[in-house]
């Protein structure tokens, strides 16, 4: 299922591949649905990578991002299956994802996902 | 007794087991009742974790530190605690807890645990 | 005479002794009397401790600082004191005390104690 | 199509070649436009250089960053390309180029990038 | 002459000499008067200190600093004389003094000095 | 030229020269003017020098700053000729300028210099 | 000219027309350019209308609003412009514009406009 | 000799003249040089003005105001003469000069002066 | 013995006397005496006035404050005595002071008084 | 009772009885003791006075002030008595008292009192 969304993610070429350079997204408008309550979830990802052939296009990152809408799933699914799929598309050589939830029931969460890193 | 109130604590499988990621979750609404006078305590119970098999399930976790409503516990057996609980159900691979209590009688109150630690 | 004092400190069993985790006490409303001018002086008291058998109880501790309202103490004697009497009665694995005093003749005092440290 | 803009760079003699030192320029009116939407992007764009024989002059660079308001350009290139023109004009010994561009669609984007670097 | 002003710092006895332990006192009411112009210089006299047999009595501290009250002397001298005769007289085993002027002629001075440093 | 401009500088017998003590100087004032456009430039000068033999007296230095006025200048010219000058006049052990200019053009400038350096 | 401007503004029905309330519309990425130095100008346009039977379309705002980036036009004229623009498509019942523009030879500007008022 | 500096401002013609508007406008980079000590002086003028058939052309404003950089003038006078000239070549309907200058000797001094006011 | 002190305040003549406008002159480096503890006392003195046919000299000011570097006075009269003074000398139209002193053993204390006020 | 503490408090005279002016006094170190636990109270008292024929002492304020270090007393009466001790000794023409009490069991108190005020 998750490859149905990340067909949305379109890449450009980038033009500068034999340089490091950083780029960090900020996405204060993700928003999802609860898996056990139903209840819409809020928050803010934040992407910071090191691009290899491929840069992420700025306006189908925001249809990817927003195909999450009706979709139910787990704070820790999101932010595992948001880095699974830009992996996939953008193929970068390093990448960083912060996800920030808004508070629910008064518990708010945020969870941090680094790439590459060792596979157990 | 202990054990009673850890049956409450749900999880769900980590869909990505061989990554680490770090999960923090914010509690600012904890409340028990200090053994000594019998009156309320407040604070804010912090956890920072990276899931090895299980995540803890959110709304579970609110309603099991929801249990310490009516419970006379001293600051620092609540931090140890939810420490065990936690490490019991949820087998993490990493685990901070911080709990920050708010004054009694003018005097303020902060507990911090790591896990694990190397056991004297 | 300090050994009256400290009477008044008490502890109940830290639960969890094969831990090691950090408490953390402040106390802002503490008041002594200066030897030399016998004015009141003010201050509070910060303690941050790794507990072994013993935890301080919160109140015996609020208790305890009580009594130096009308003791007259300088403020270095003040702070070594209050480790003295902590590390005898509570025998903690560590100790930090940080005493804030408020200005007197338009001069302001803190001091800071470390435990364990290499005696000279 | 670069070296068009990149004449609009003047510099002047760096009178001190033999000392190090680091000058900071912060530009925060730089503005472009989407190649994919043809709407207007903004952003402030910040230099950090050690000179070699020349230094930028500023009221150059502030019309050559000019020559981009009409200009259709992705941010990482907008970013490359300033590096490149800078580096090709200025010829410094050291360079960082930040720049900071504005939301689009609730989305914000910084990119980075240092030189010299090892290149691939 | 600086002899004369030392006369008036007393101490008392550090009555726990085998500890380190550290004394910051903050001092923003010292007044001087400029060598060159008679006019009237303030500034903040902050000491960091660790005792060694001796700790140095508040009021007279207090007393000490406002000898320099109708005293012509420099910035630097101020500083450095405030040193020599704390180290003259409290004989600590570490200490720092930072000396923070208010602007003349729309300039502001700030001078910190170390002891015990290797002498040249 | 130079030559002329630091002979306004003047210094006083560093009194305690066995000693490494570190001295900040801020001047919020300095103005000079832009070589190319003749329009009045302002910037804030930082010095923070150690001094060996010699002390910069702070009324010659804002005499000596105050003939930038009307001097057609570049920022990078300044900060390295006031590094010049007080190092030839009050030849400090080290000595660090830093140079914040006001807004040109809306693009702000701010320059750095250590001394010593390893020359090329 | 200023009537094809204009154009652009499109509105939809207010539908809770017999209410007054406040909407404030704040658009930072302004830019136009000044009519004597042929340079570019940034400000920020902040709207706050009481809507009649009209309320104006955002995207159609922001196209208006881009008309002005190759406009050679002076701040007090823009202003007046926007207001008379807008009072004359949207018809609001209140309206105040008013504009902040970034400094130019370090000096800003800002300009408010209240409507209706009695025009002389 | 006001006369002469008021030759400077220029004015463009006010197009909007039946409506009452508020322009502020701030230079933070005013100086002049005081009557009695020579040295310079340093100011933020603040001007809020409703036009009535003319405006104030940006630019001529910080020409003119550049005029004062070498002239000896106390600040009382400062204000008032930037009053007169401002009146009588702009003829604004309503103006208020607030005048702040930087401190001298540790004294800070702000000016406010409104226009029109019923004359003695 | 005020009159003494009076005289040191020099004045000069208002250029513009038809007109109202409001002078504020900060002084924080106020200081004195404790008539009782023979203690310096220190503060910060604002005046607030508008000028009728003479303005006070700065320098002149500053001499005037620094009479009372040495005088032993209560804060109530050093208040009213500025006033009296400035009233005497200047003849403002109307004139506010407020005085502001640093804590004295633990207590603070501000002093304001207008000018004119119908006296009983 | 009562007429014991204020017979500490003690006057000097008002040199300037025929203008009101405000004096305003703020004790941040007020401590008491609860009459029904027997814990200590802290609060800060802020007077402001308009005086008659006197003023108070500030020392014998202090003084008086620390008479209730051990007095067992409620917020309320204390802020009363504090009232009716002034008016008693230092009979000004006005007076308000505020004291701010800092937090019991959560919860913190203010009590403010004017003079005079028309009794019932």
């Amino acid at each position: 299922m998750t490859d149905n969304f990340r067909d949305t993610l379109e890449t450009f070429e980038n033009q500068y591949p034999n340089r490091d350079y950083l780029i960090e997204i900020e996405c204060p408008e993700f928003t999802s649905v609860c898996p056990k309550t139903g209840q819409p979830d809020f928050g803010t990802i934040i992407y910071s990578y090191v691009a290899d052939k491929k840069c992420v296009e700025l306006k189908s990152l925001k249809m990817y991002l927003q195909q999450f809408r009706n979709e139910g799933i787990f704070y820790e699914a999101i932010t595992n299956r948001l880095l699974d799929d830009f992996v996939a598309v953008v193929e970068p050589r390093q990448l960083t994802i912060r996800a920030v939830f808004t508070p629910r029931g008064g518990i708010s969460t945020e969870i941090t996902i680094y790439y590459p890193q060792d596979e157990s």
